[in-house]
C-alpha cells in the first residue's frame, strides 16, 4: 500500500471519469437519457450521467455506480463505447472519460435524479441541446456505434420481446438508422445475417397474420460474415 | 490553472496509461511487438510498449509518444482498442490503461528499444510468453478485435500493396483467423462485402495469371451490410 500511495501521488496525472449513454426508443423516436447540471461551469446544461472513478474501483463498477447514483437506473448491461481524452473537455481538470452505452426498453427503469442535478429527462437524439463537456461528440460516437452494430450484432434484442414480427424489427432498424427499408430487401438481408430464427407461429390480431421470430441468442453476439 | 491544480490533487484517483498493440504478418505468422522490462516487479517479463499519460497530453498523442520512445516506431494509424480498468493490473498503483492497436507491414519500421527495456522483438501471437500487467488479456482482446474487424472493415489494407490477388488476400485472412477457406467461397463472400474493386489487370509470373484487385478505399471504412 505504501508503494501504491507514493506512486499515485508522485506526479500530477489526468483524472478518470465514466459516463453512461443510454438509448431507448419511445413512440417511434430514438432518445437518450440526460441530467441537468445545477452547479459549476456547466450550470444549467444537460449532460450524460457520470462522474469520477475512485481509487480501487473497477471501471465498469464505477459506470454502474454513477449511473445508479445519478438516475436510479440499475441492472443493465453497459458496453464500453470509447475513451475520450481531449485535454480541455473538462475545464476543472484534465479528465479522461471512459464512456459506456446501453439500449433499454422504454419505461423499463424508473428515474430518480441525484442531488447534484436539477432535472432528468429522455431527449430525442436528433434534437439534443448543447451539452456539457464533450458530450455532444460523445452522443455522436455512441449513435454511430449503435448504428454500426445493427449490421453485425444482435444489439437490438434488448428492445424487443422474445417473439416479434419482422415488421416490428424493421421499425426499430428504421428509427435507429433514420432511413426506410424496402420490406422484402430488409427481410432477405436480416435473415442472411443469421441472428434470427423463425418460430413457426403467427401473430394474429387486427392486422394480417404475421410470422413470429426470435433472436437465436438474447445475449450479445456478432454475425459470422465469413 | 489554480482551479485545475486544486481539482487534480483533491483526492487520489487512478493513473492513466496508454499501451500499443502492433500486429504484423511475417513469413505466414501473425506477430505482435513486445519489449522486455528490466526493472521493477515485472523485471524480465515482456509487455506491450506503453506508459503514463501526462497532464495536458491527449490520449492518442500519448500513445504515439510512448510507442515512439519505446520502440522507434512512428507514423502509423493507431486505433483505440479498449480501456482496461482492473484495479490490480499494475501492482505499483491503480492504473487505467487505454489500449491502441495497429496493423503494420513486416519490416516497414526499424526498431530502436528505449533505455528502460532490455530487448524488443516480434512474437508469434499464438506463442506469447507470460506478459506483464494484464497484457495477455490485452493481447486476446486485440486479436479478437482484429479478427472481428476482418469481416466488416477493410482493416487489412495496411498489410497489402495497392494491387493484390485474391489469393494474397485469402492468405492474410487465413493467417489472422487461423482457419482455411474454400477458395471459391472466400472469393464470393469477399466480393459481396463491397470492400474490393477488380482492376481489369492480371498478375503474370511463374504461376497462372491472376486477376488483380484493389481496396475501394485505403483508409478505415466499414461494410454496409444493410
Amino acid at each position: 500500500m505504501a508503494t501504491r500511495r507514493r506512486e499515485t501521488k508522485r506526479q500530477p496525472h489526468p483524472r478518470v471519469a465514466v459516463d453512461a449513454v443510454l438509448f431507448t426508443i419511445e413512440a417511434g423516436t430514438l432518445k437518450t437519457l440526460l441530467v441537468k447540471i445545477k452547479q459549476g461551469p456547466f450550470l444549467g446544461q444537460w449532460a450524460f450521467p457520470g462522474g469520477l472513478v475512485q481509487v480501487g474501483e473497477p471501471l465498469d463498477t464505477a459506470a454502474r455506480r454513477e449511473l445508479y447514483e445519478k438516475t436510479g437506473v440499475q441492472d443493465l448491461y453497459l458496453e464500453q463505447l470509447y475513451t475520450f481524452g481531449e485535454v480541455h473537455r473538462d475545464p476543472a481538470a484534465h479528465t479522461v472519460a471512459v464512456a459506456y452505452f446501453a439500449l433499454v426498453p422504454p419505461g423499463a427503469h424508473a428515474l430518480t435524479r441525484g442531488d447534484k442535478y436539477a432535472e432528468i429527462a429522455w431527449f430525442p437524439v436528433s434534437e439534443l441541446p448543447e451539452l456539457a463537456y464533450d458530450h455532444n461528440a460523445m452522443a455522436i460516437t455512441a449513435h454511430q456505434r449503435l448504428q454500426a452494430k445493427l449490421s453485425y450484432t444482435n444489439i437490438v434484442y434488448s428492445l424487443l420481446p422474445p417473439e416479434f414480427t419482422l415488421g416490428e424489427l424493421q421499425t426499430i432498424y428504421e428509427v435507429i438508422l433514420d432511413k426506410q427499408f424496402d420490406r422484402r430487401n430488409f427481410r432477405r438481408k436480416m435473415l442472411a445475417l443469421g441472428l434470427l430464427k423463425p418460430l413457426r407461429k403467427m401473430r394474429r390480431g387486427a392486422h394480417r397474420p404475421a410470422a413470429l421470430f426470435a433472436f437465436t441468442r438474447r445475449s450479445p453476439m456478432n454475425v459470422e460474415v465469413l
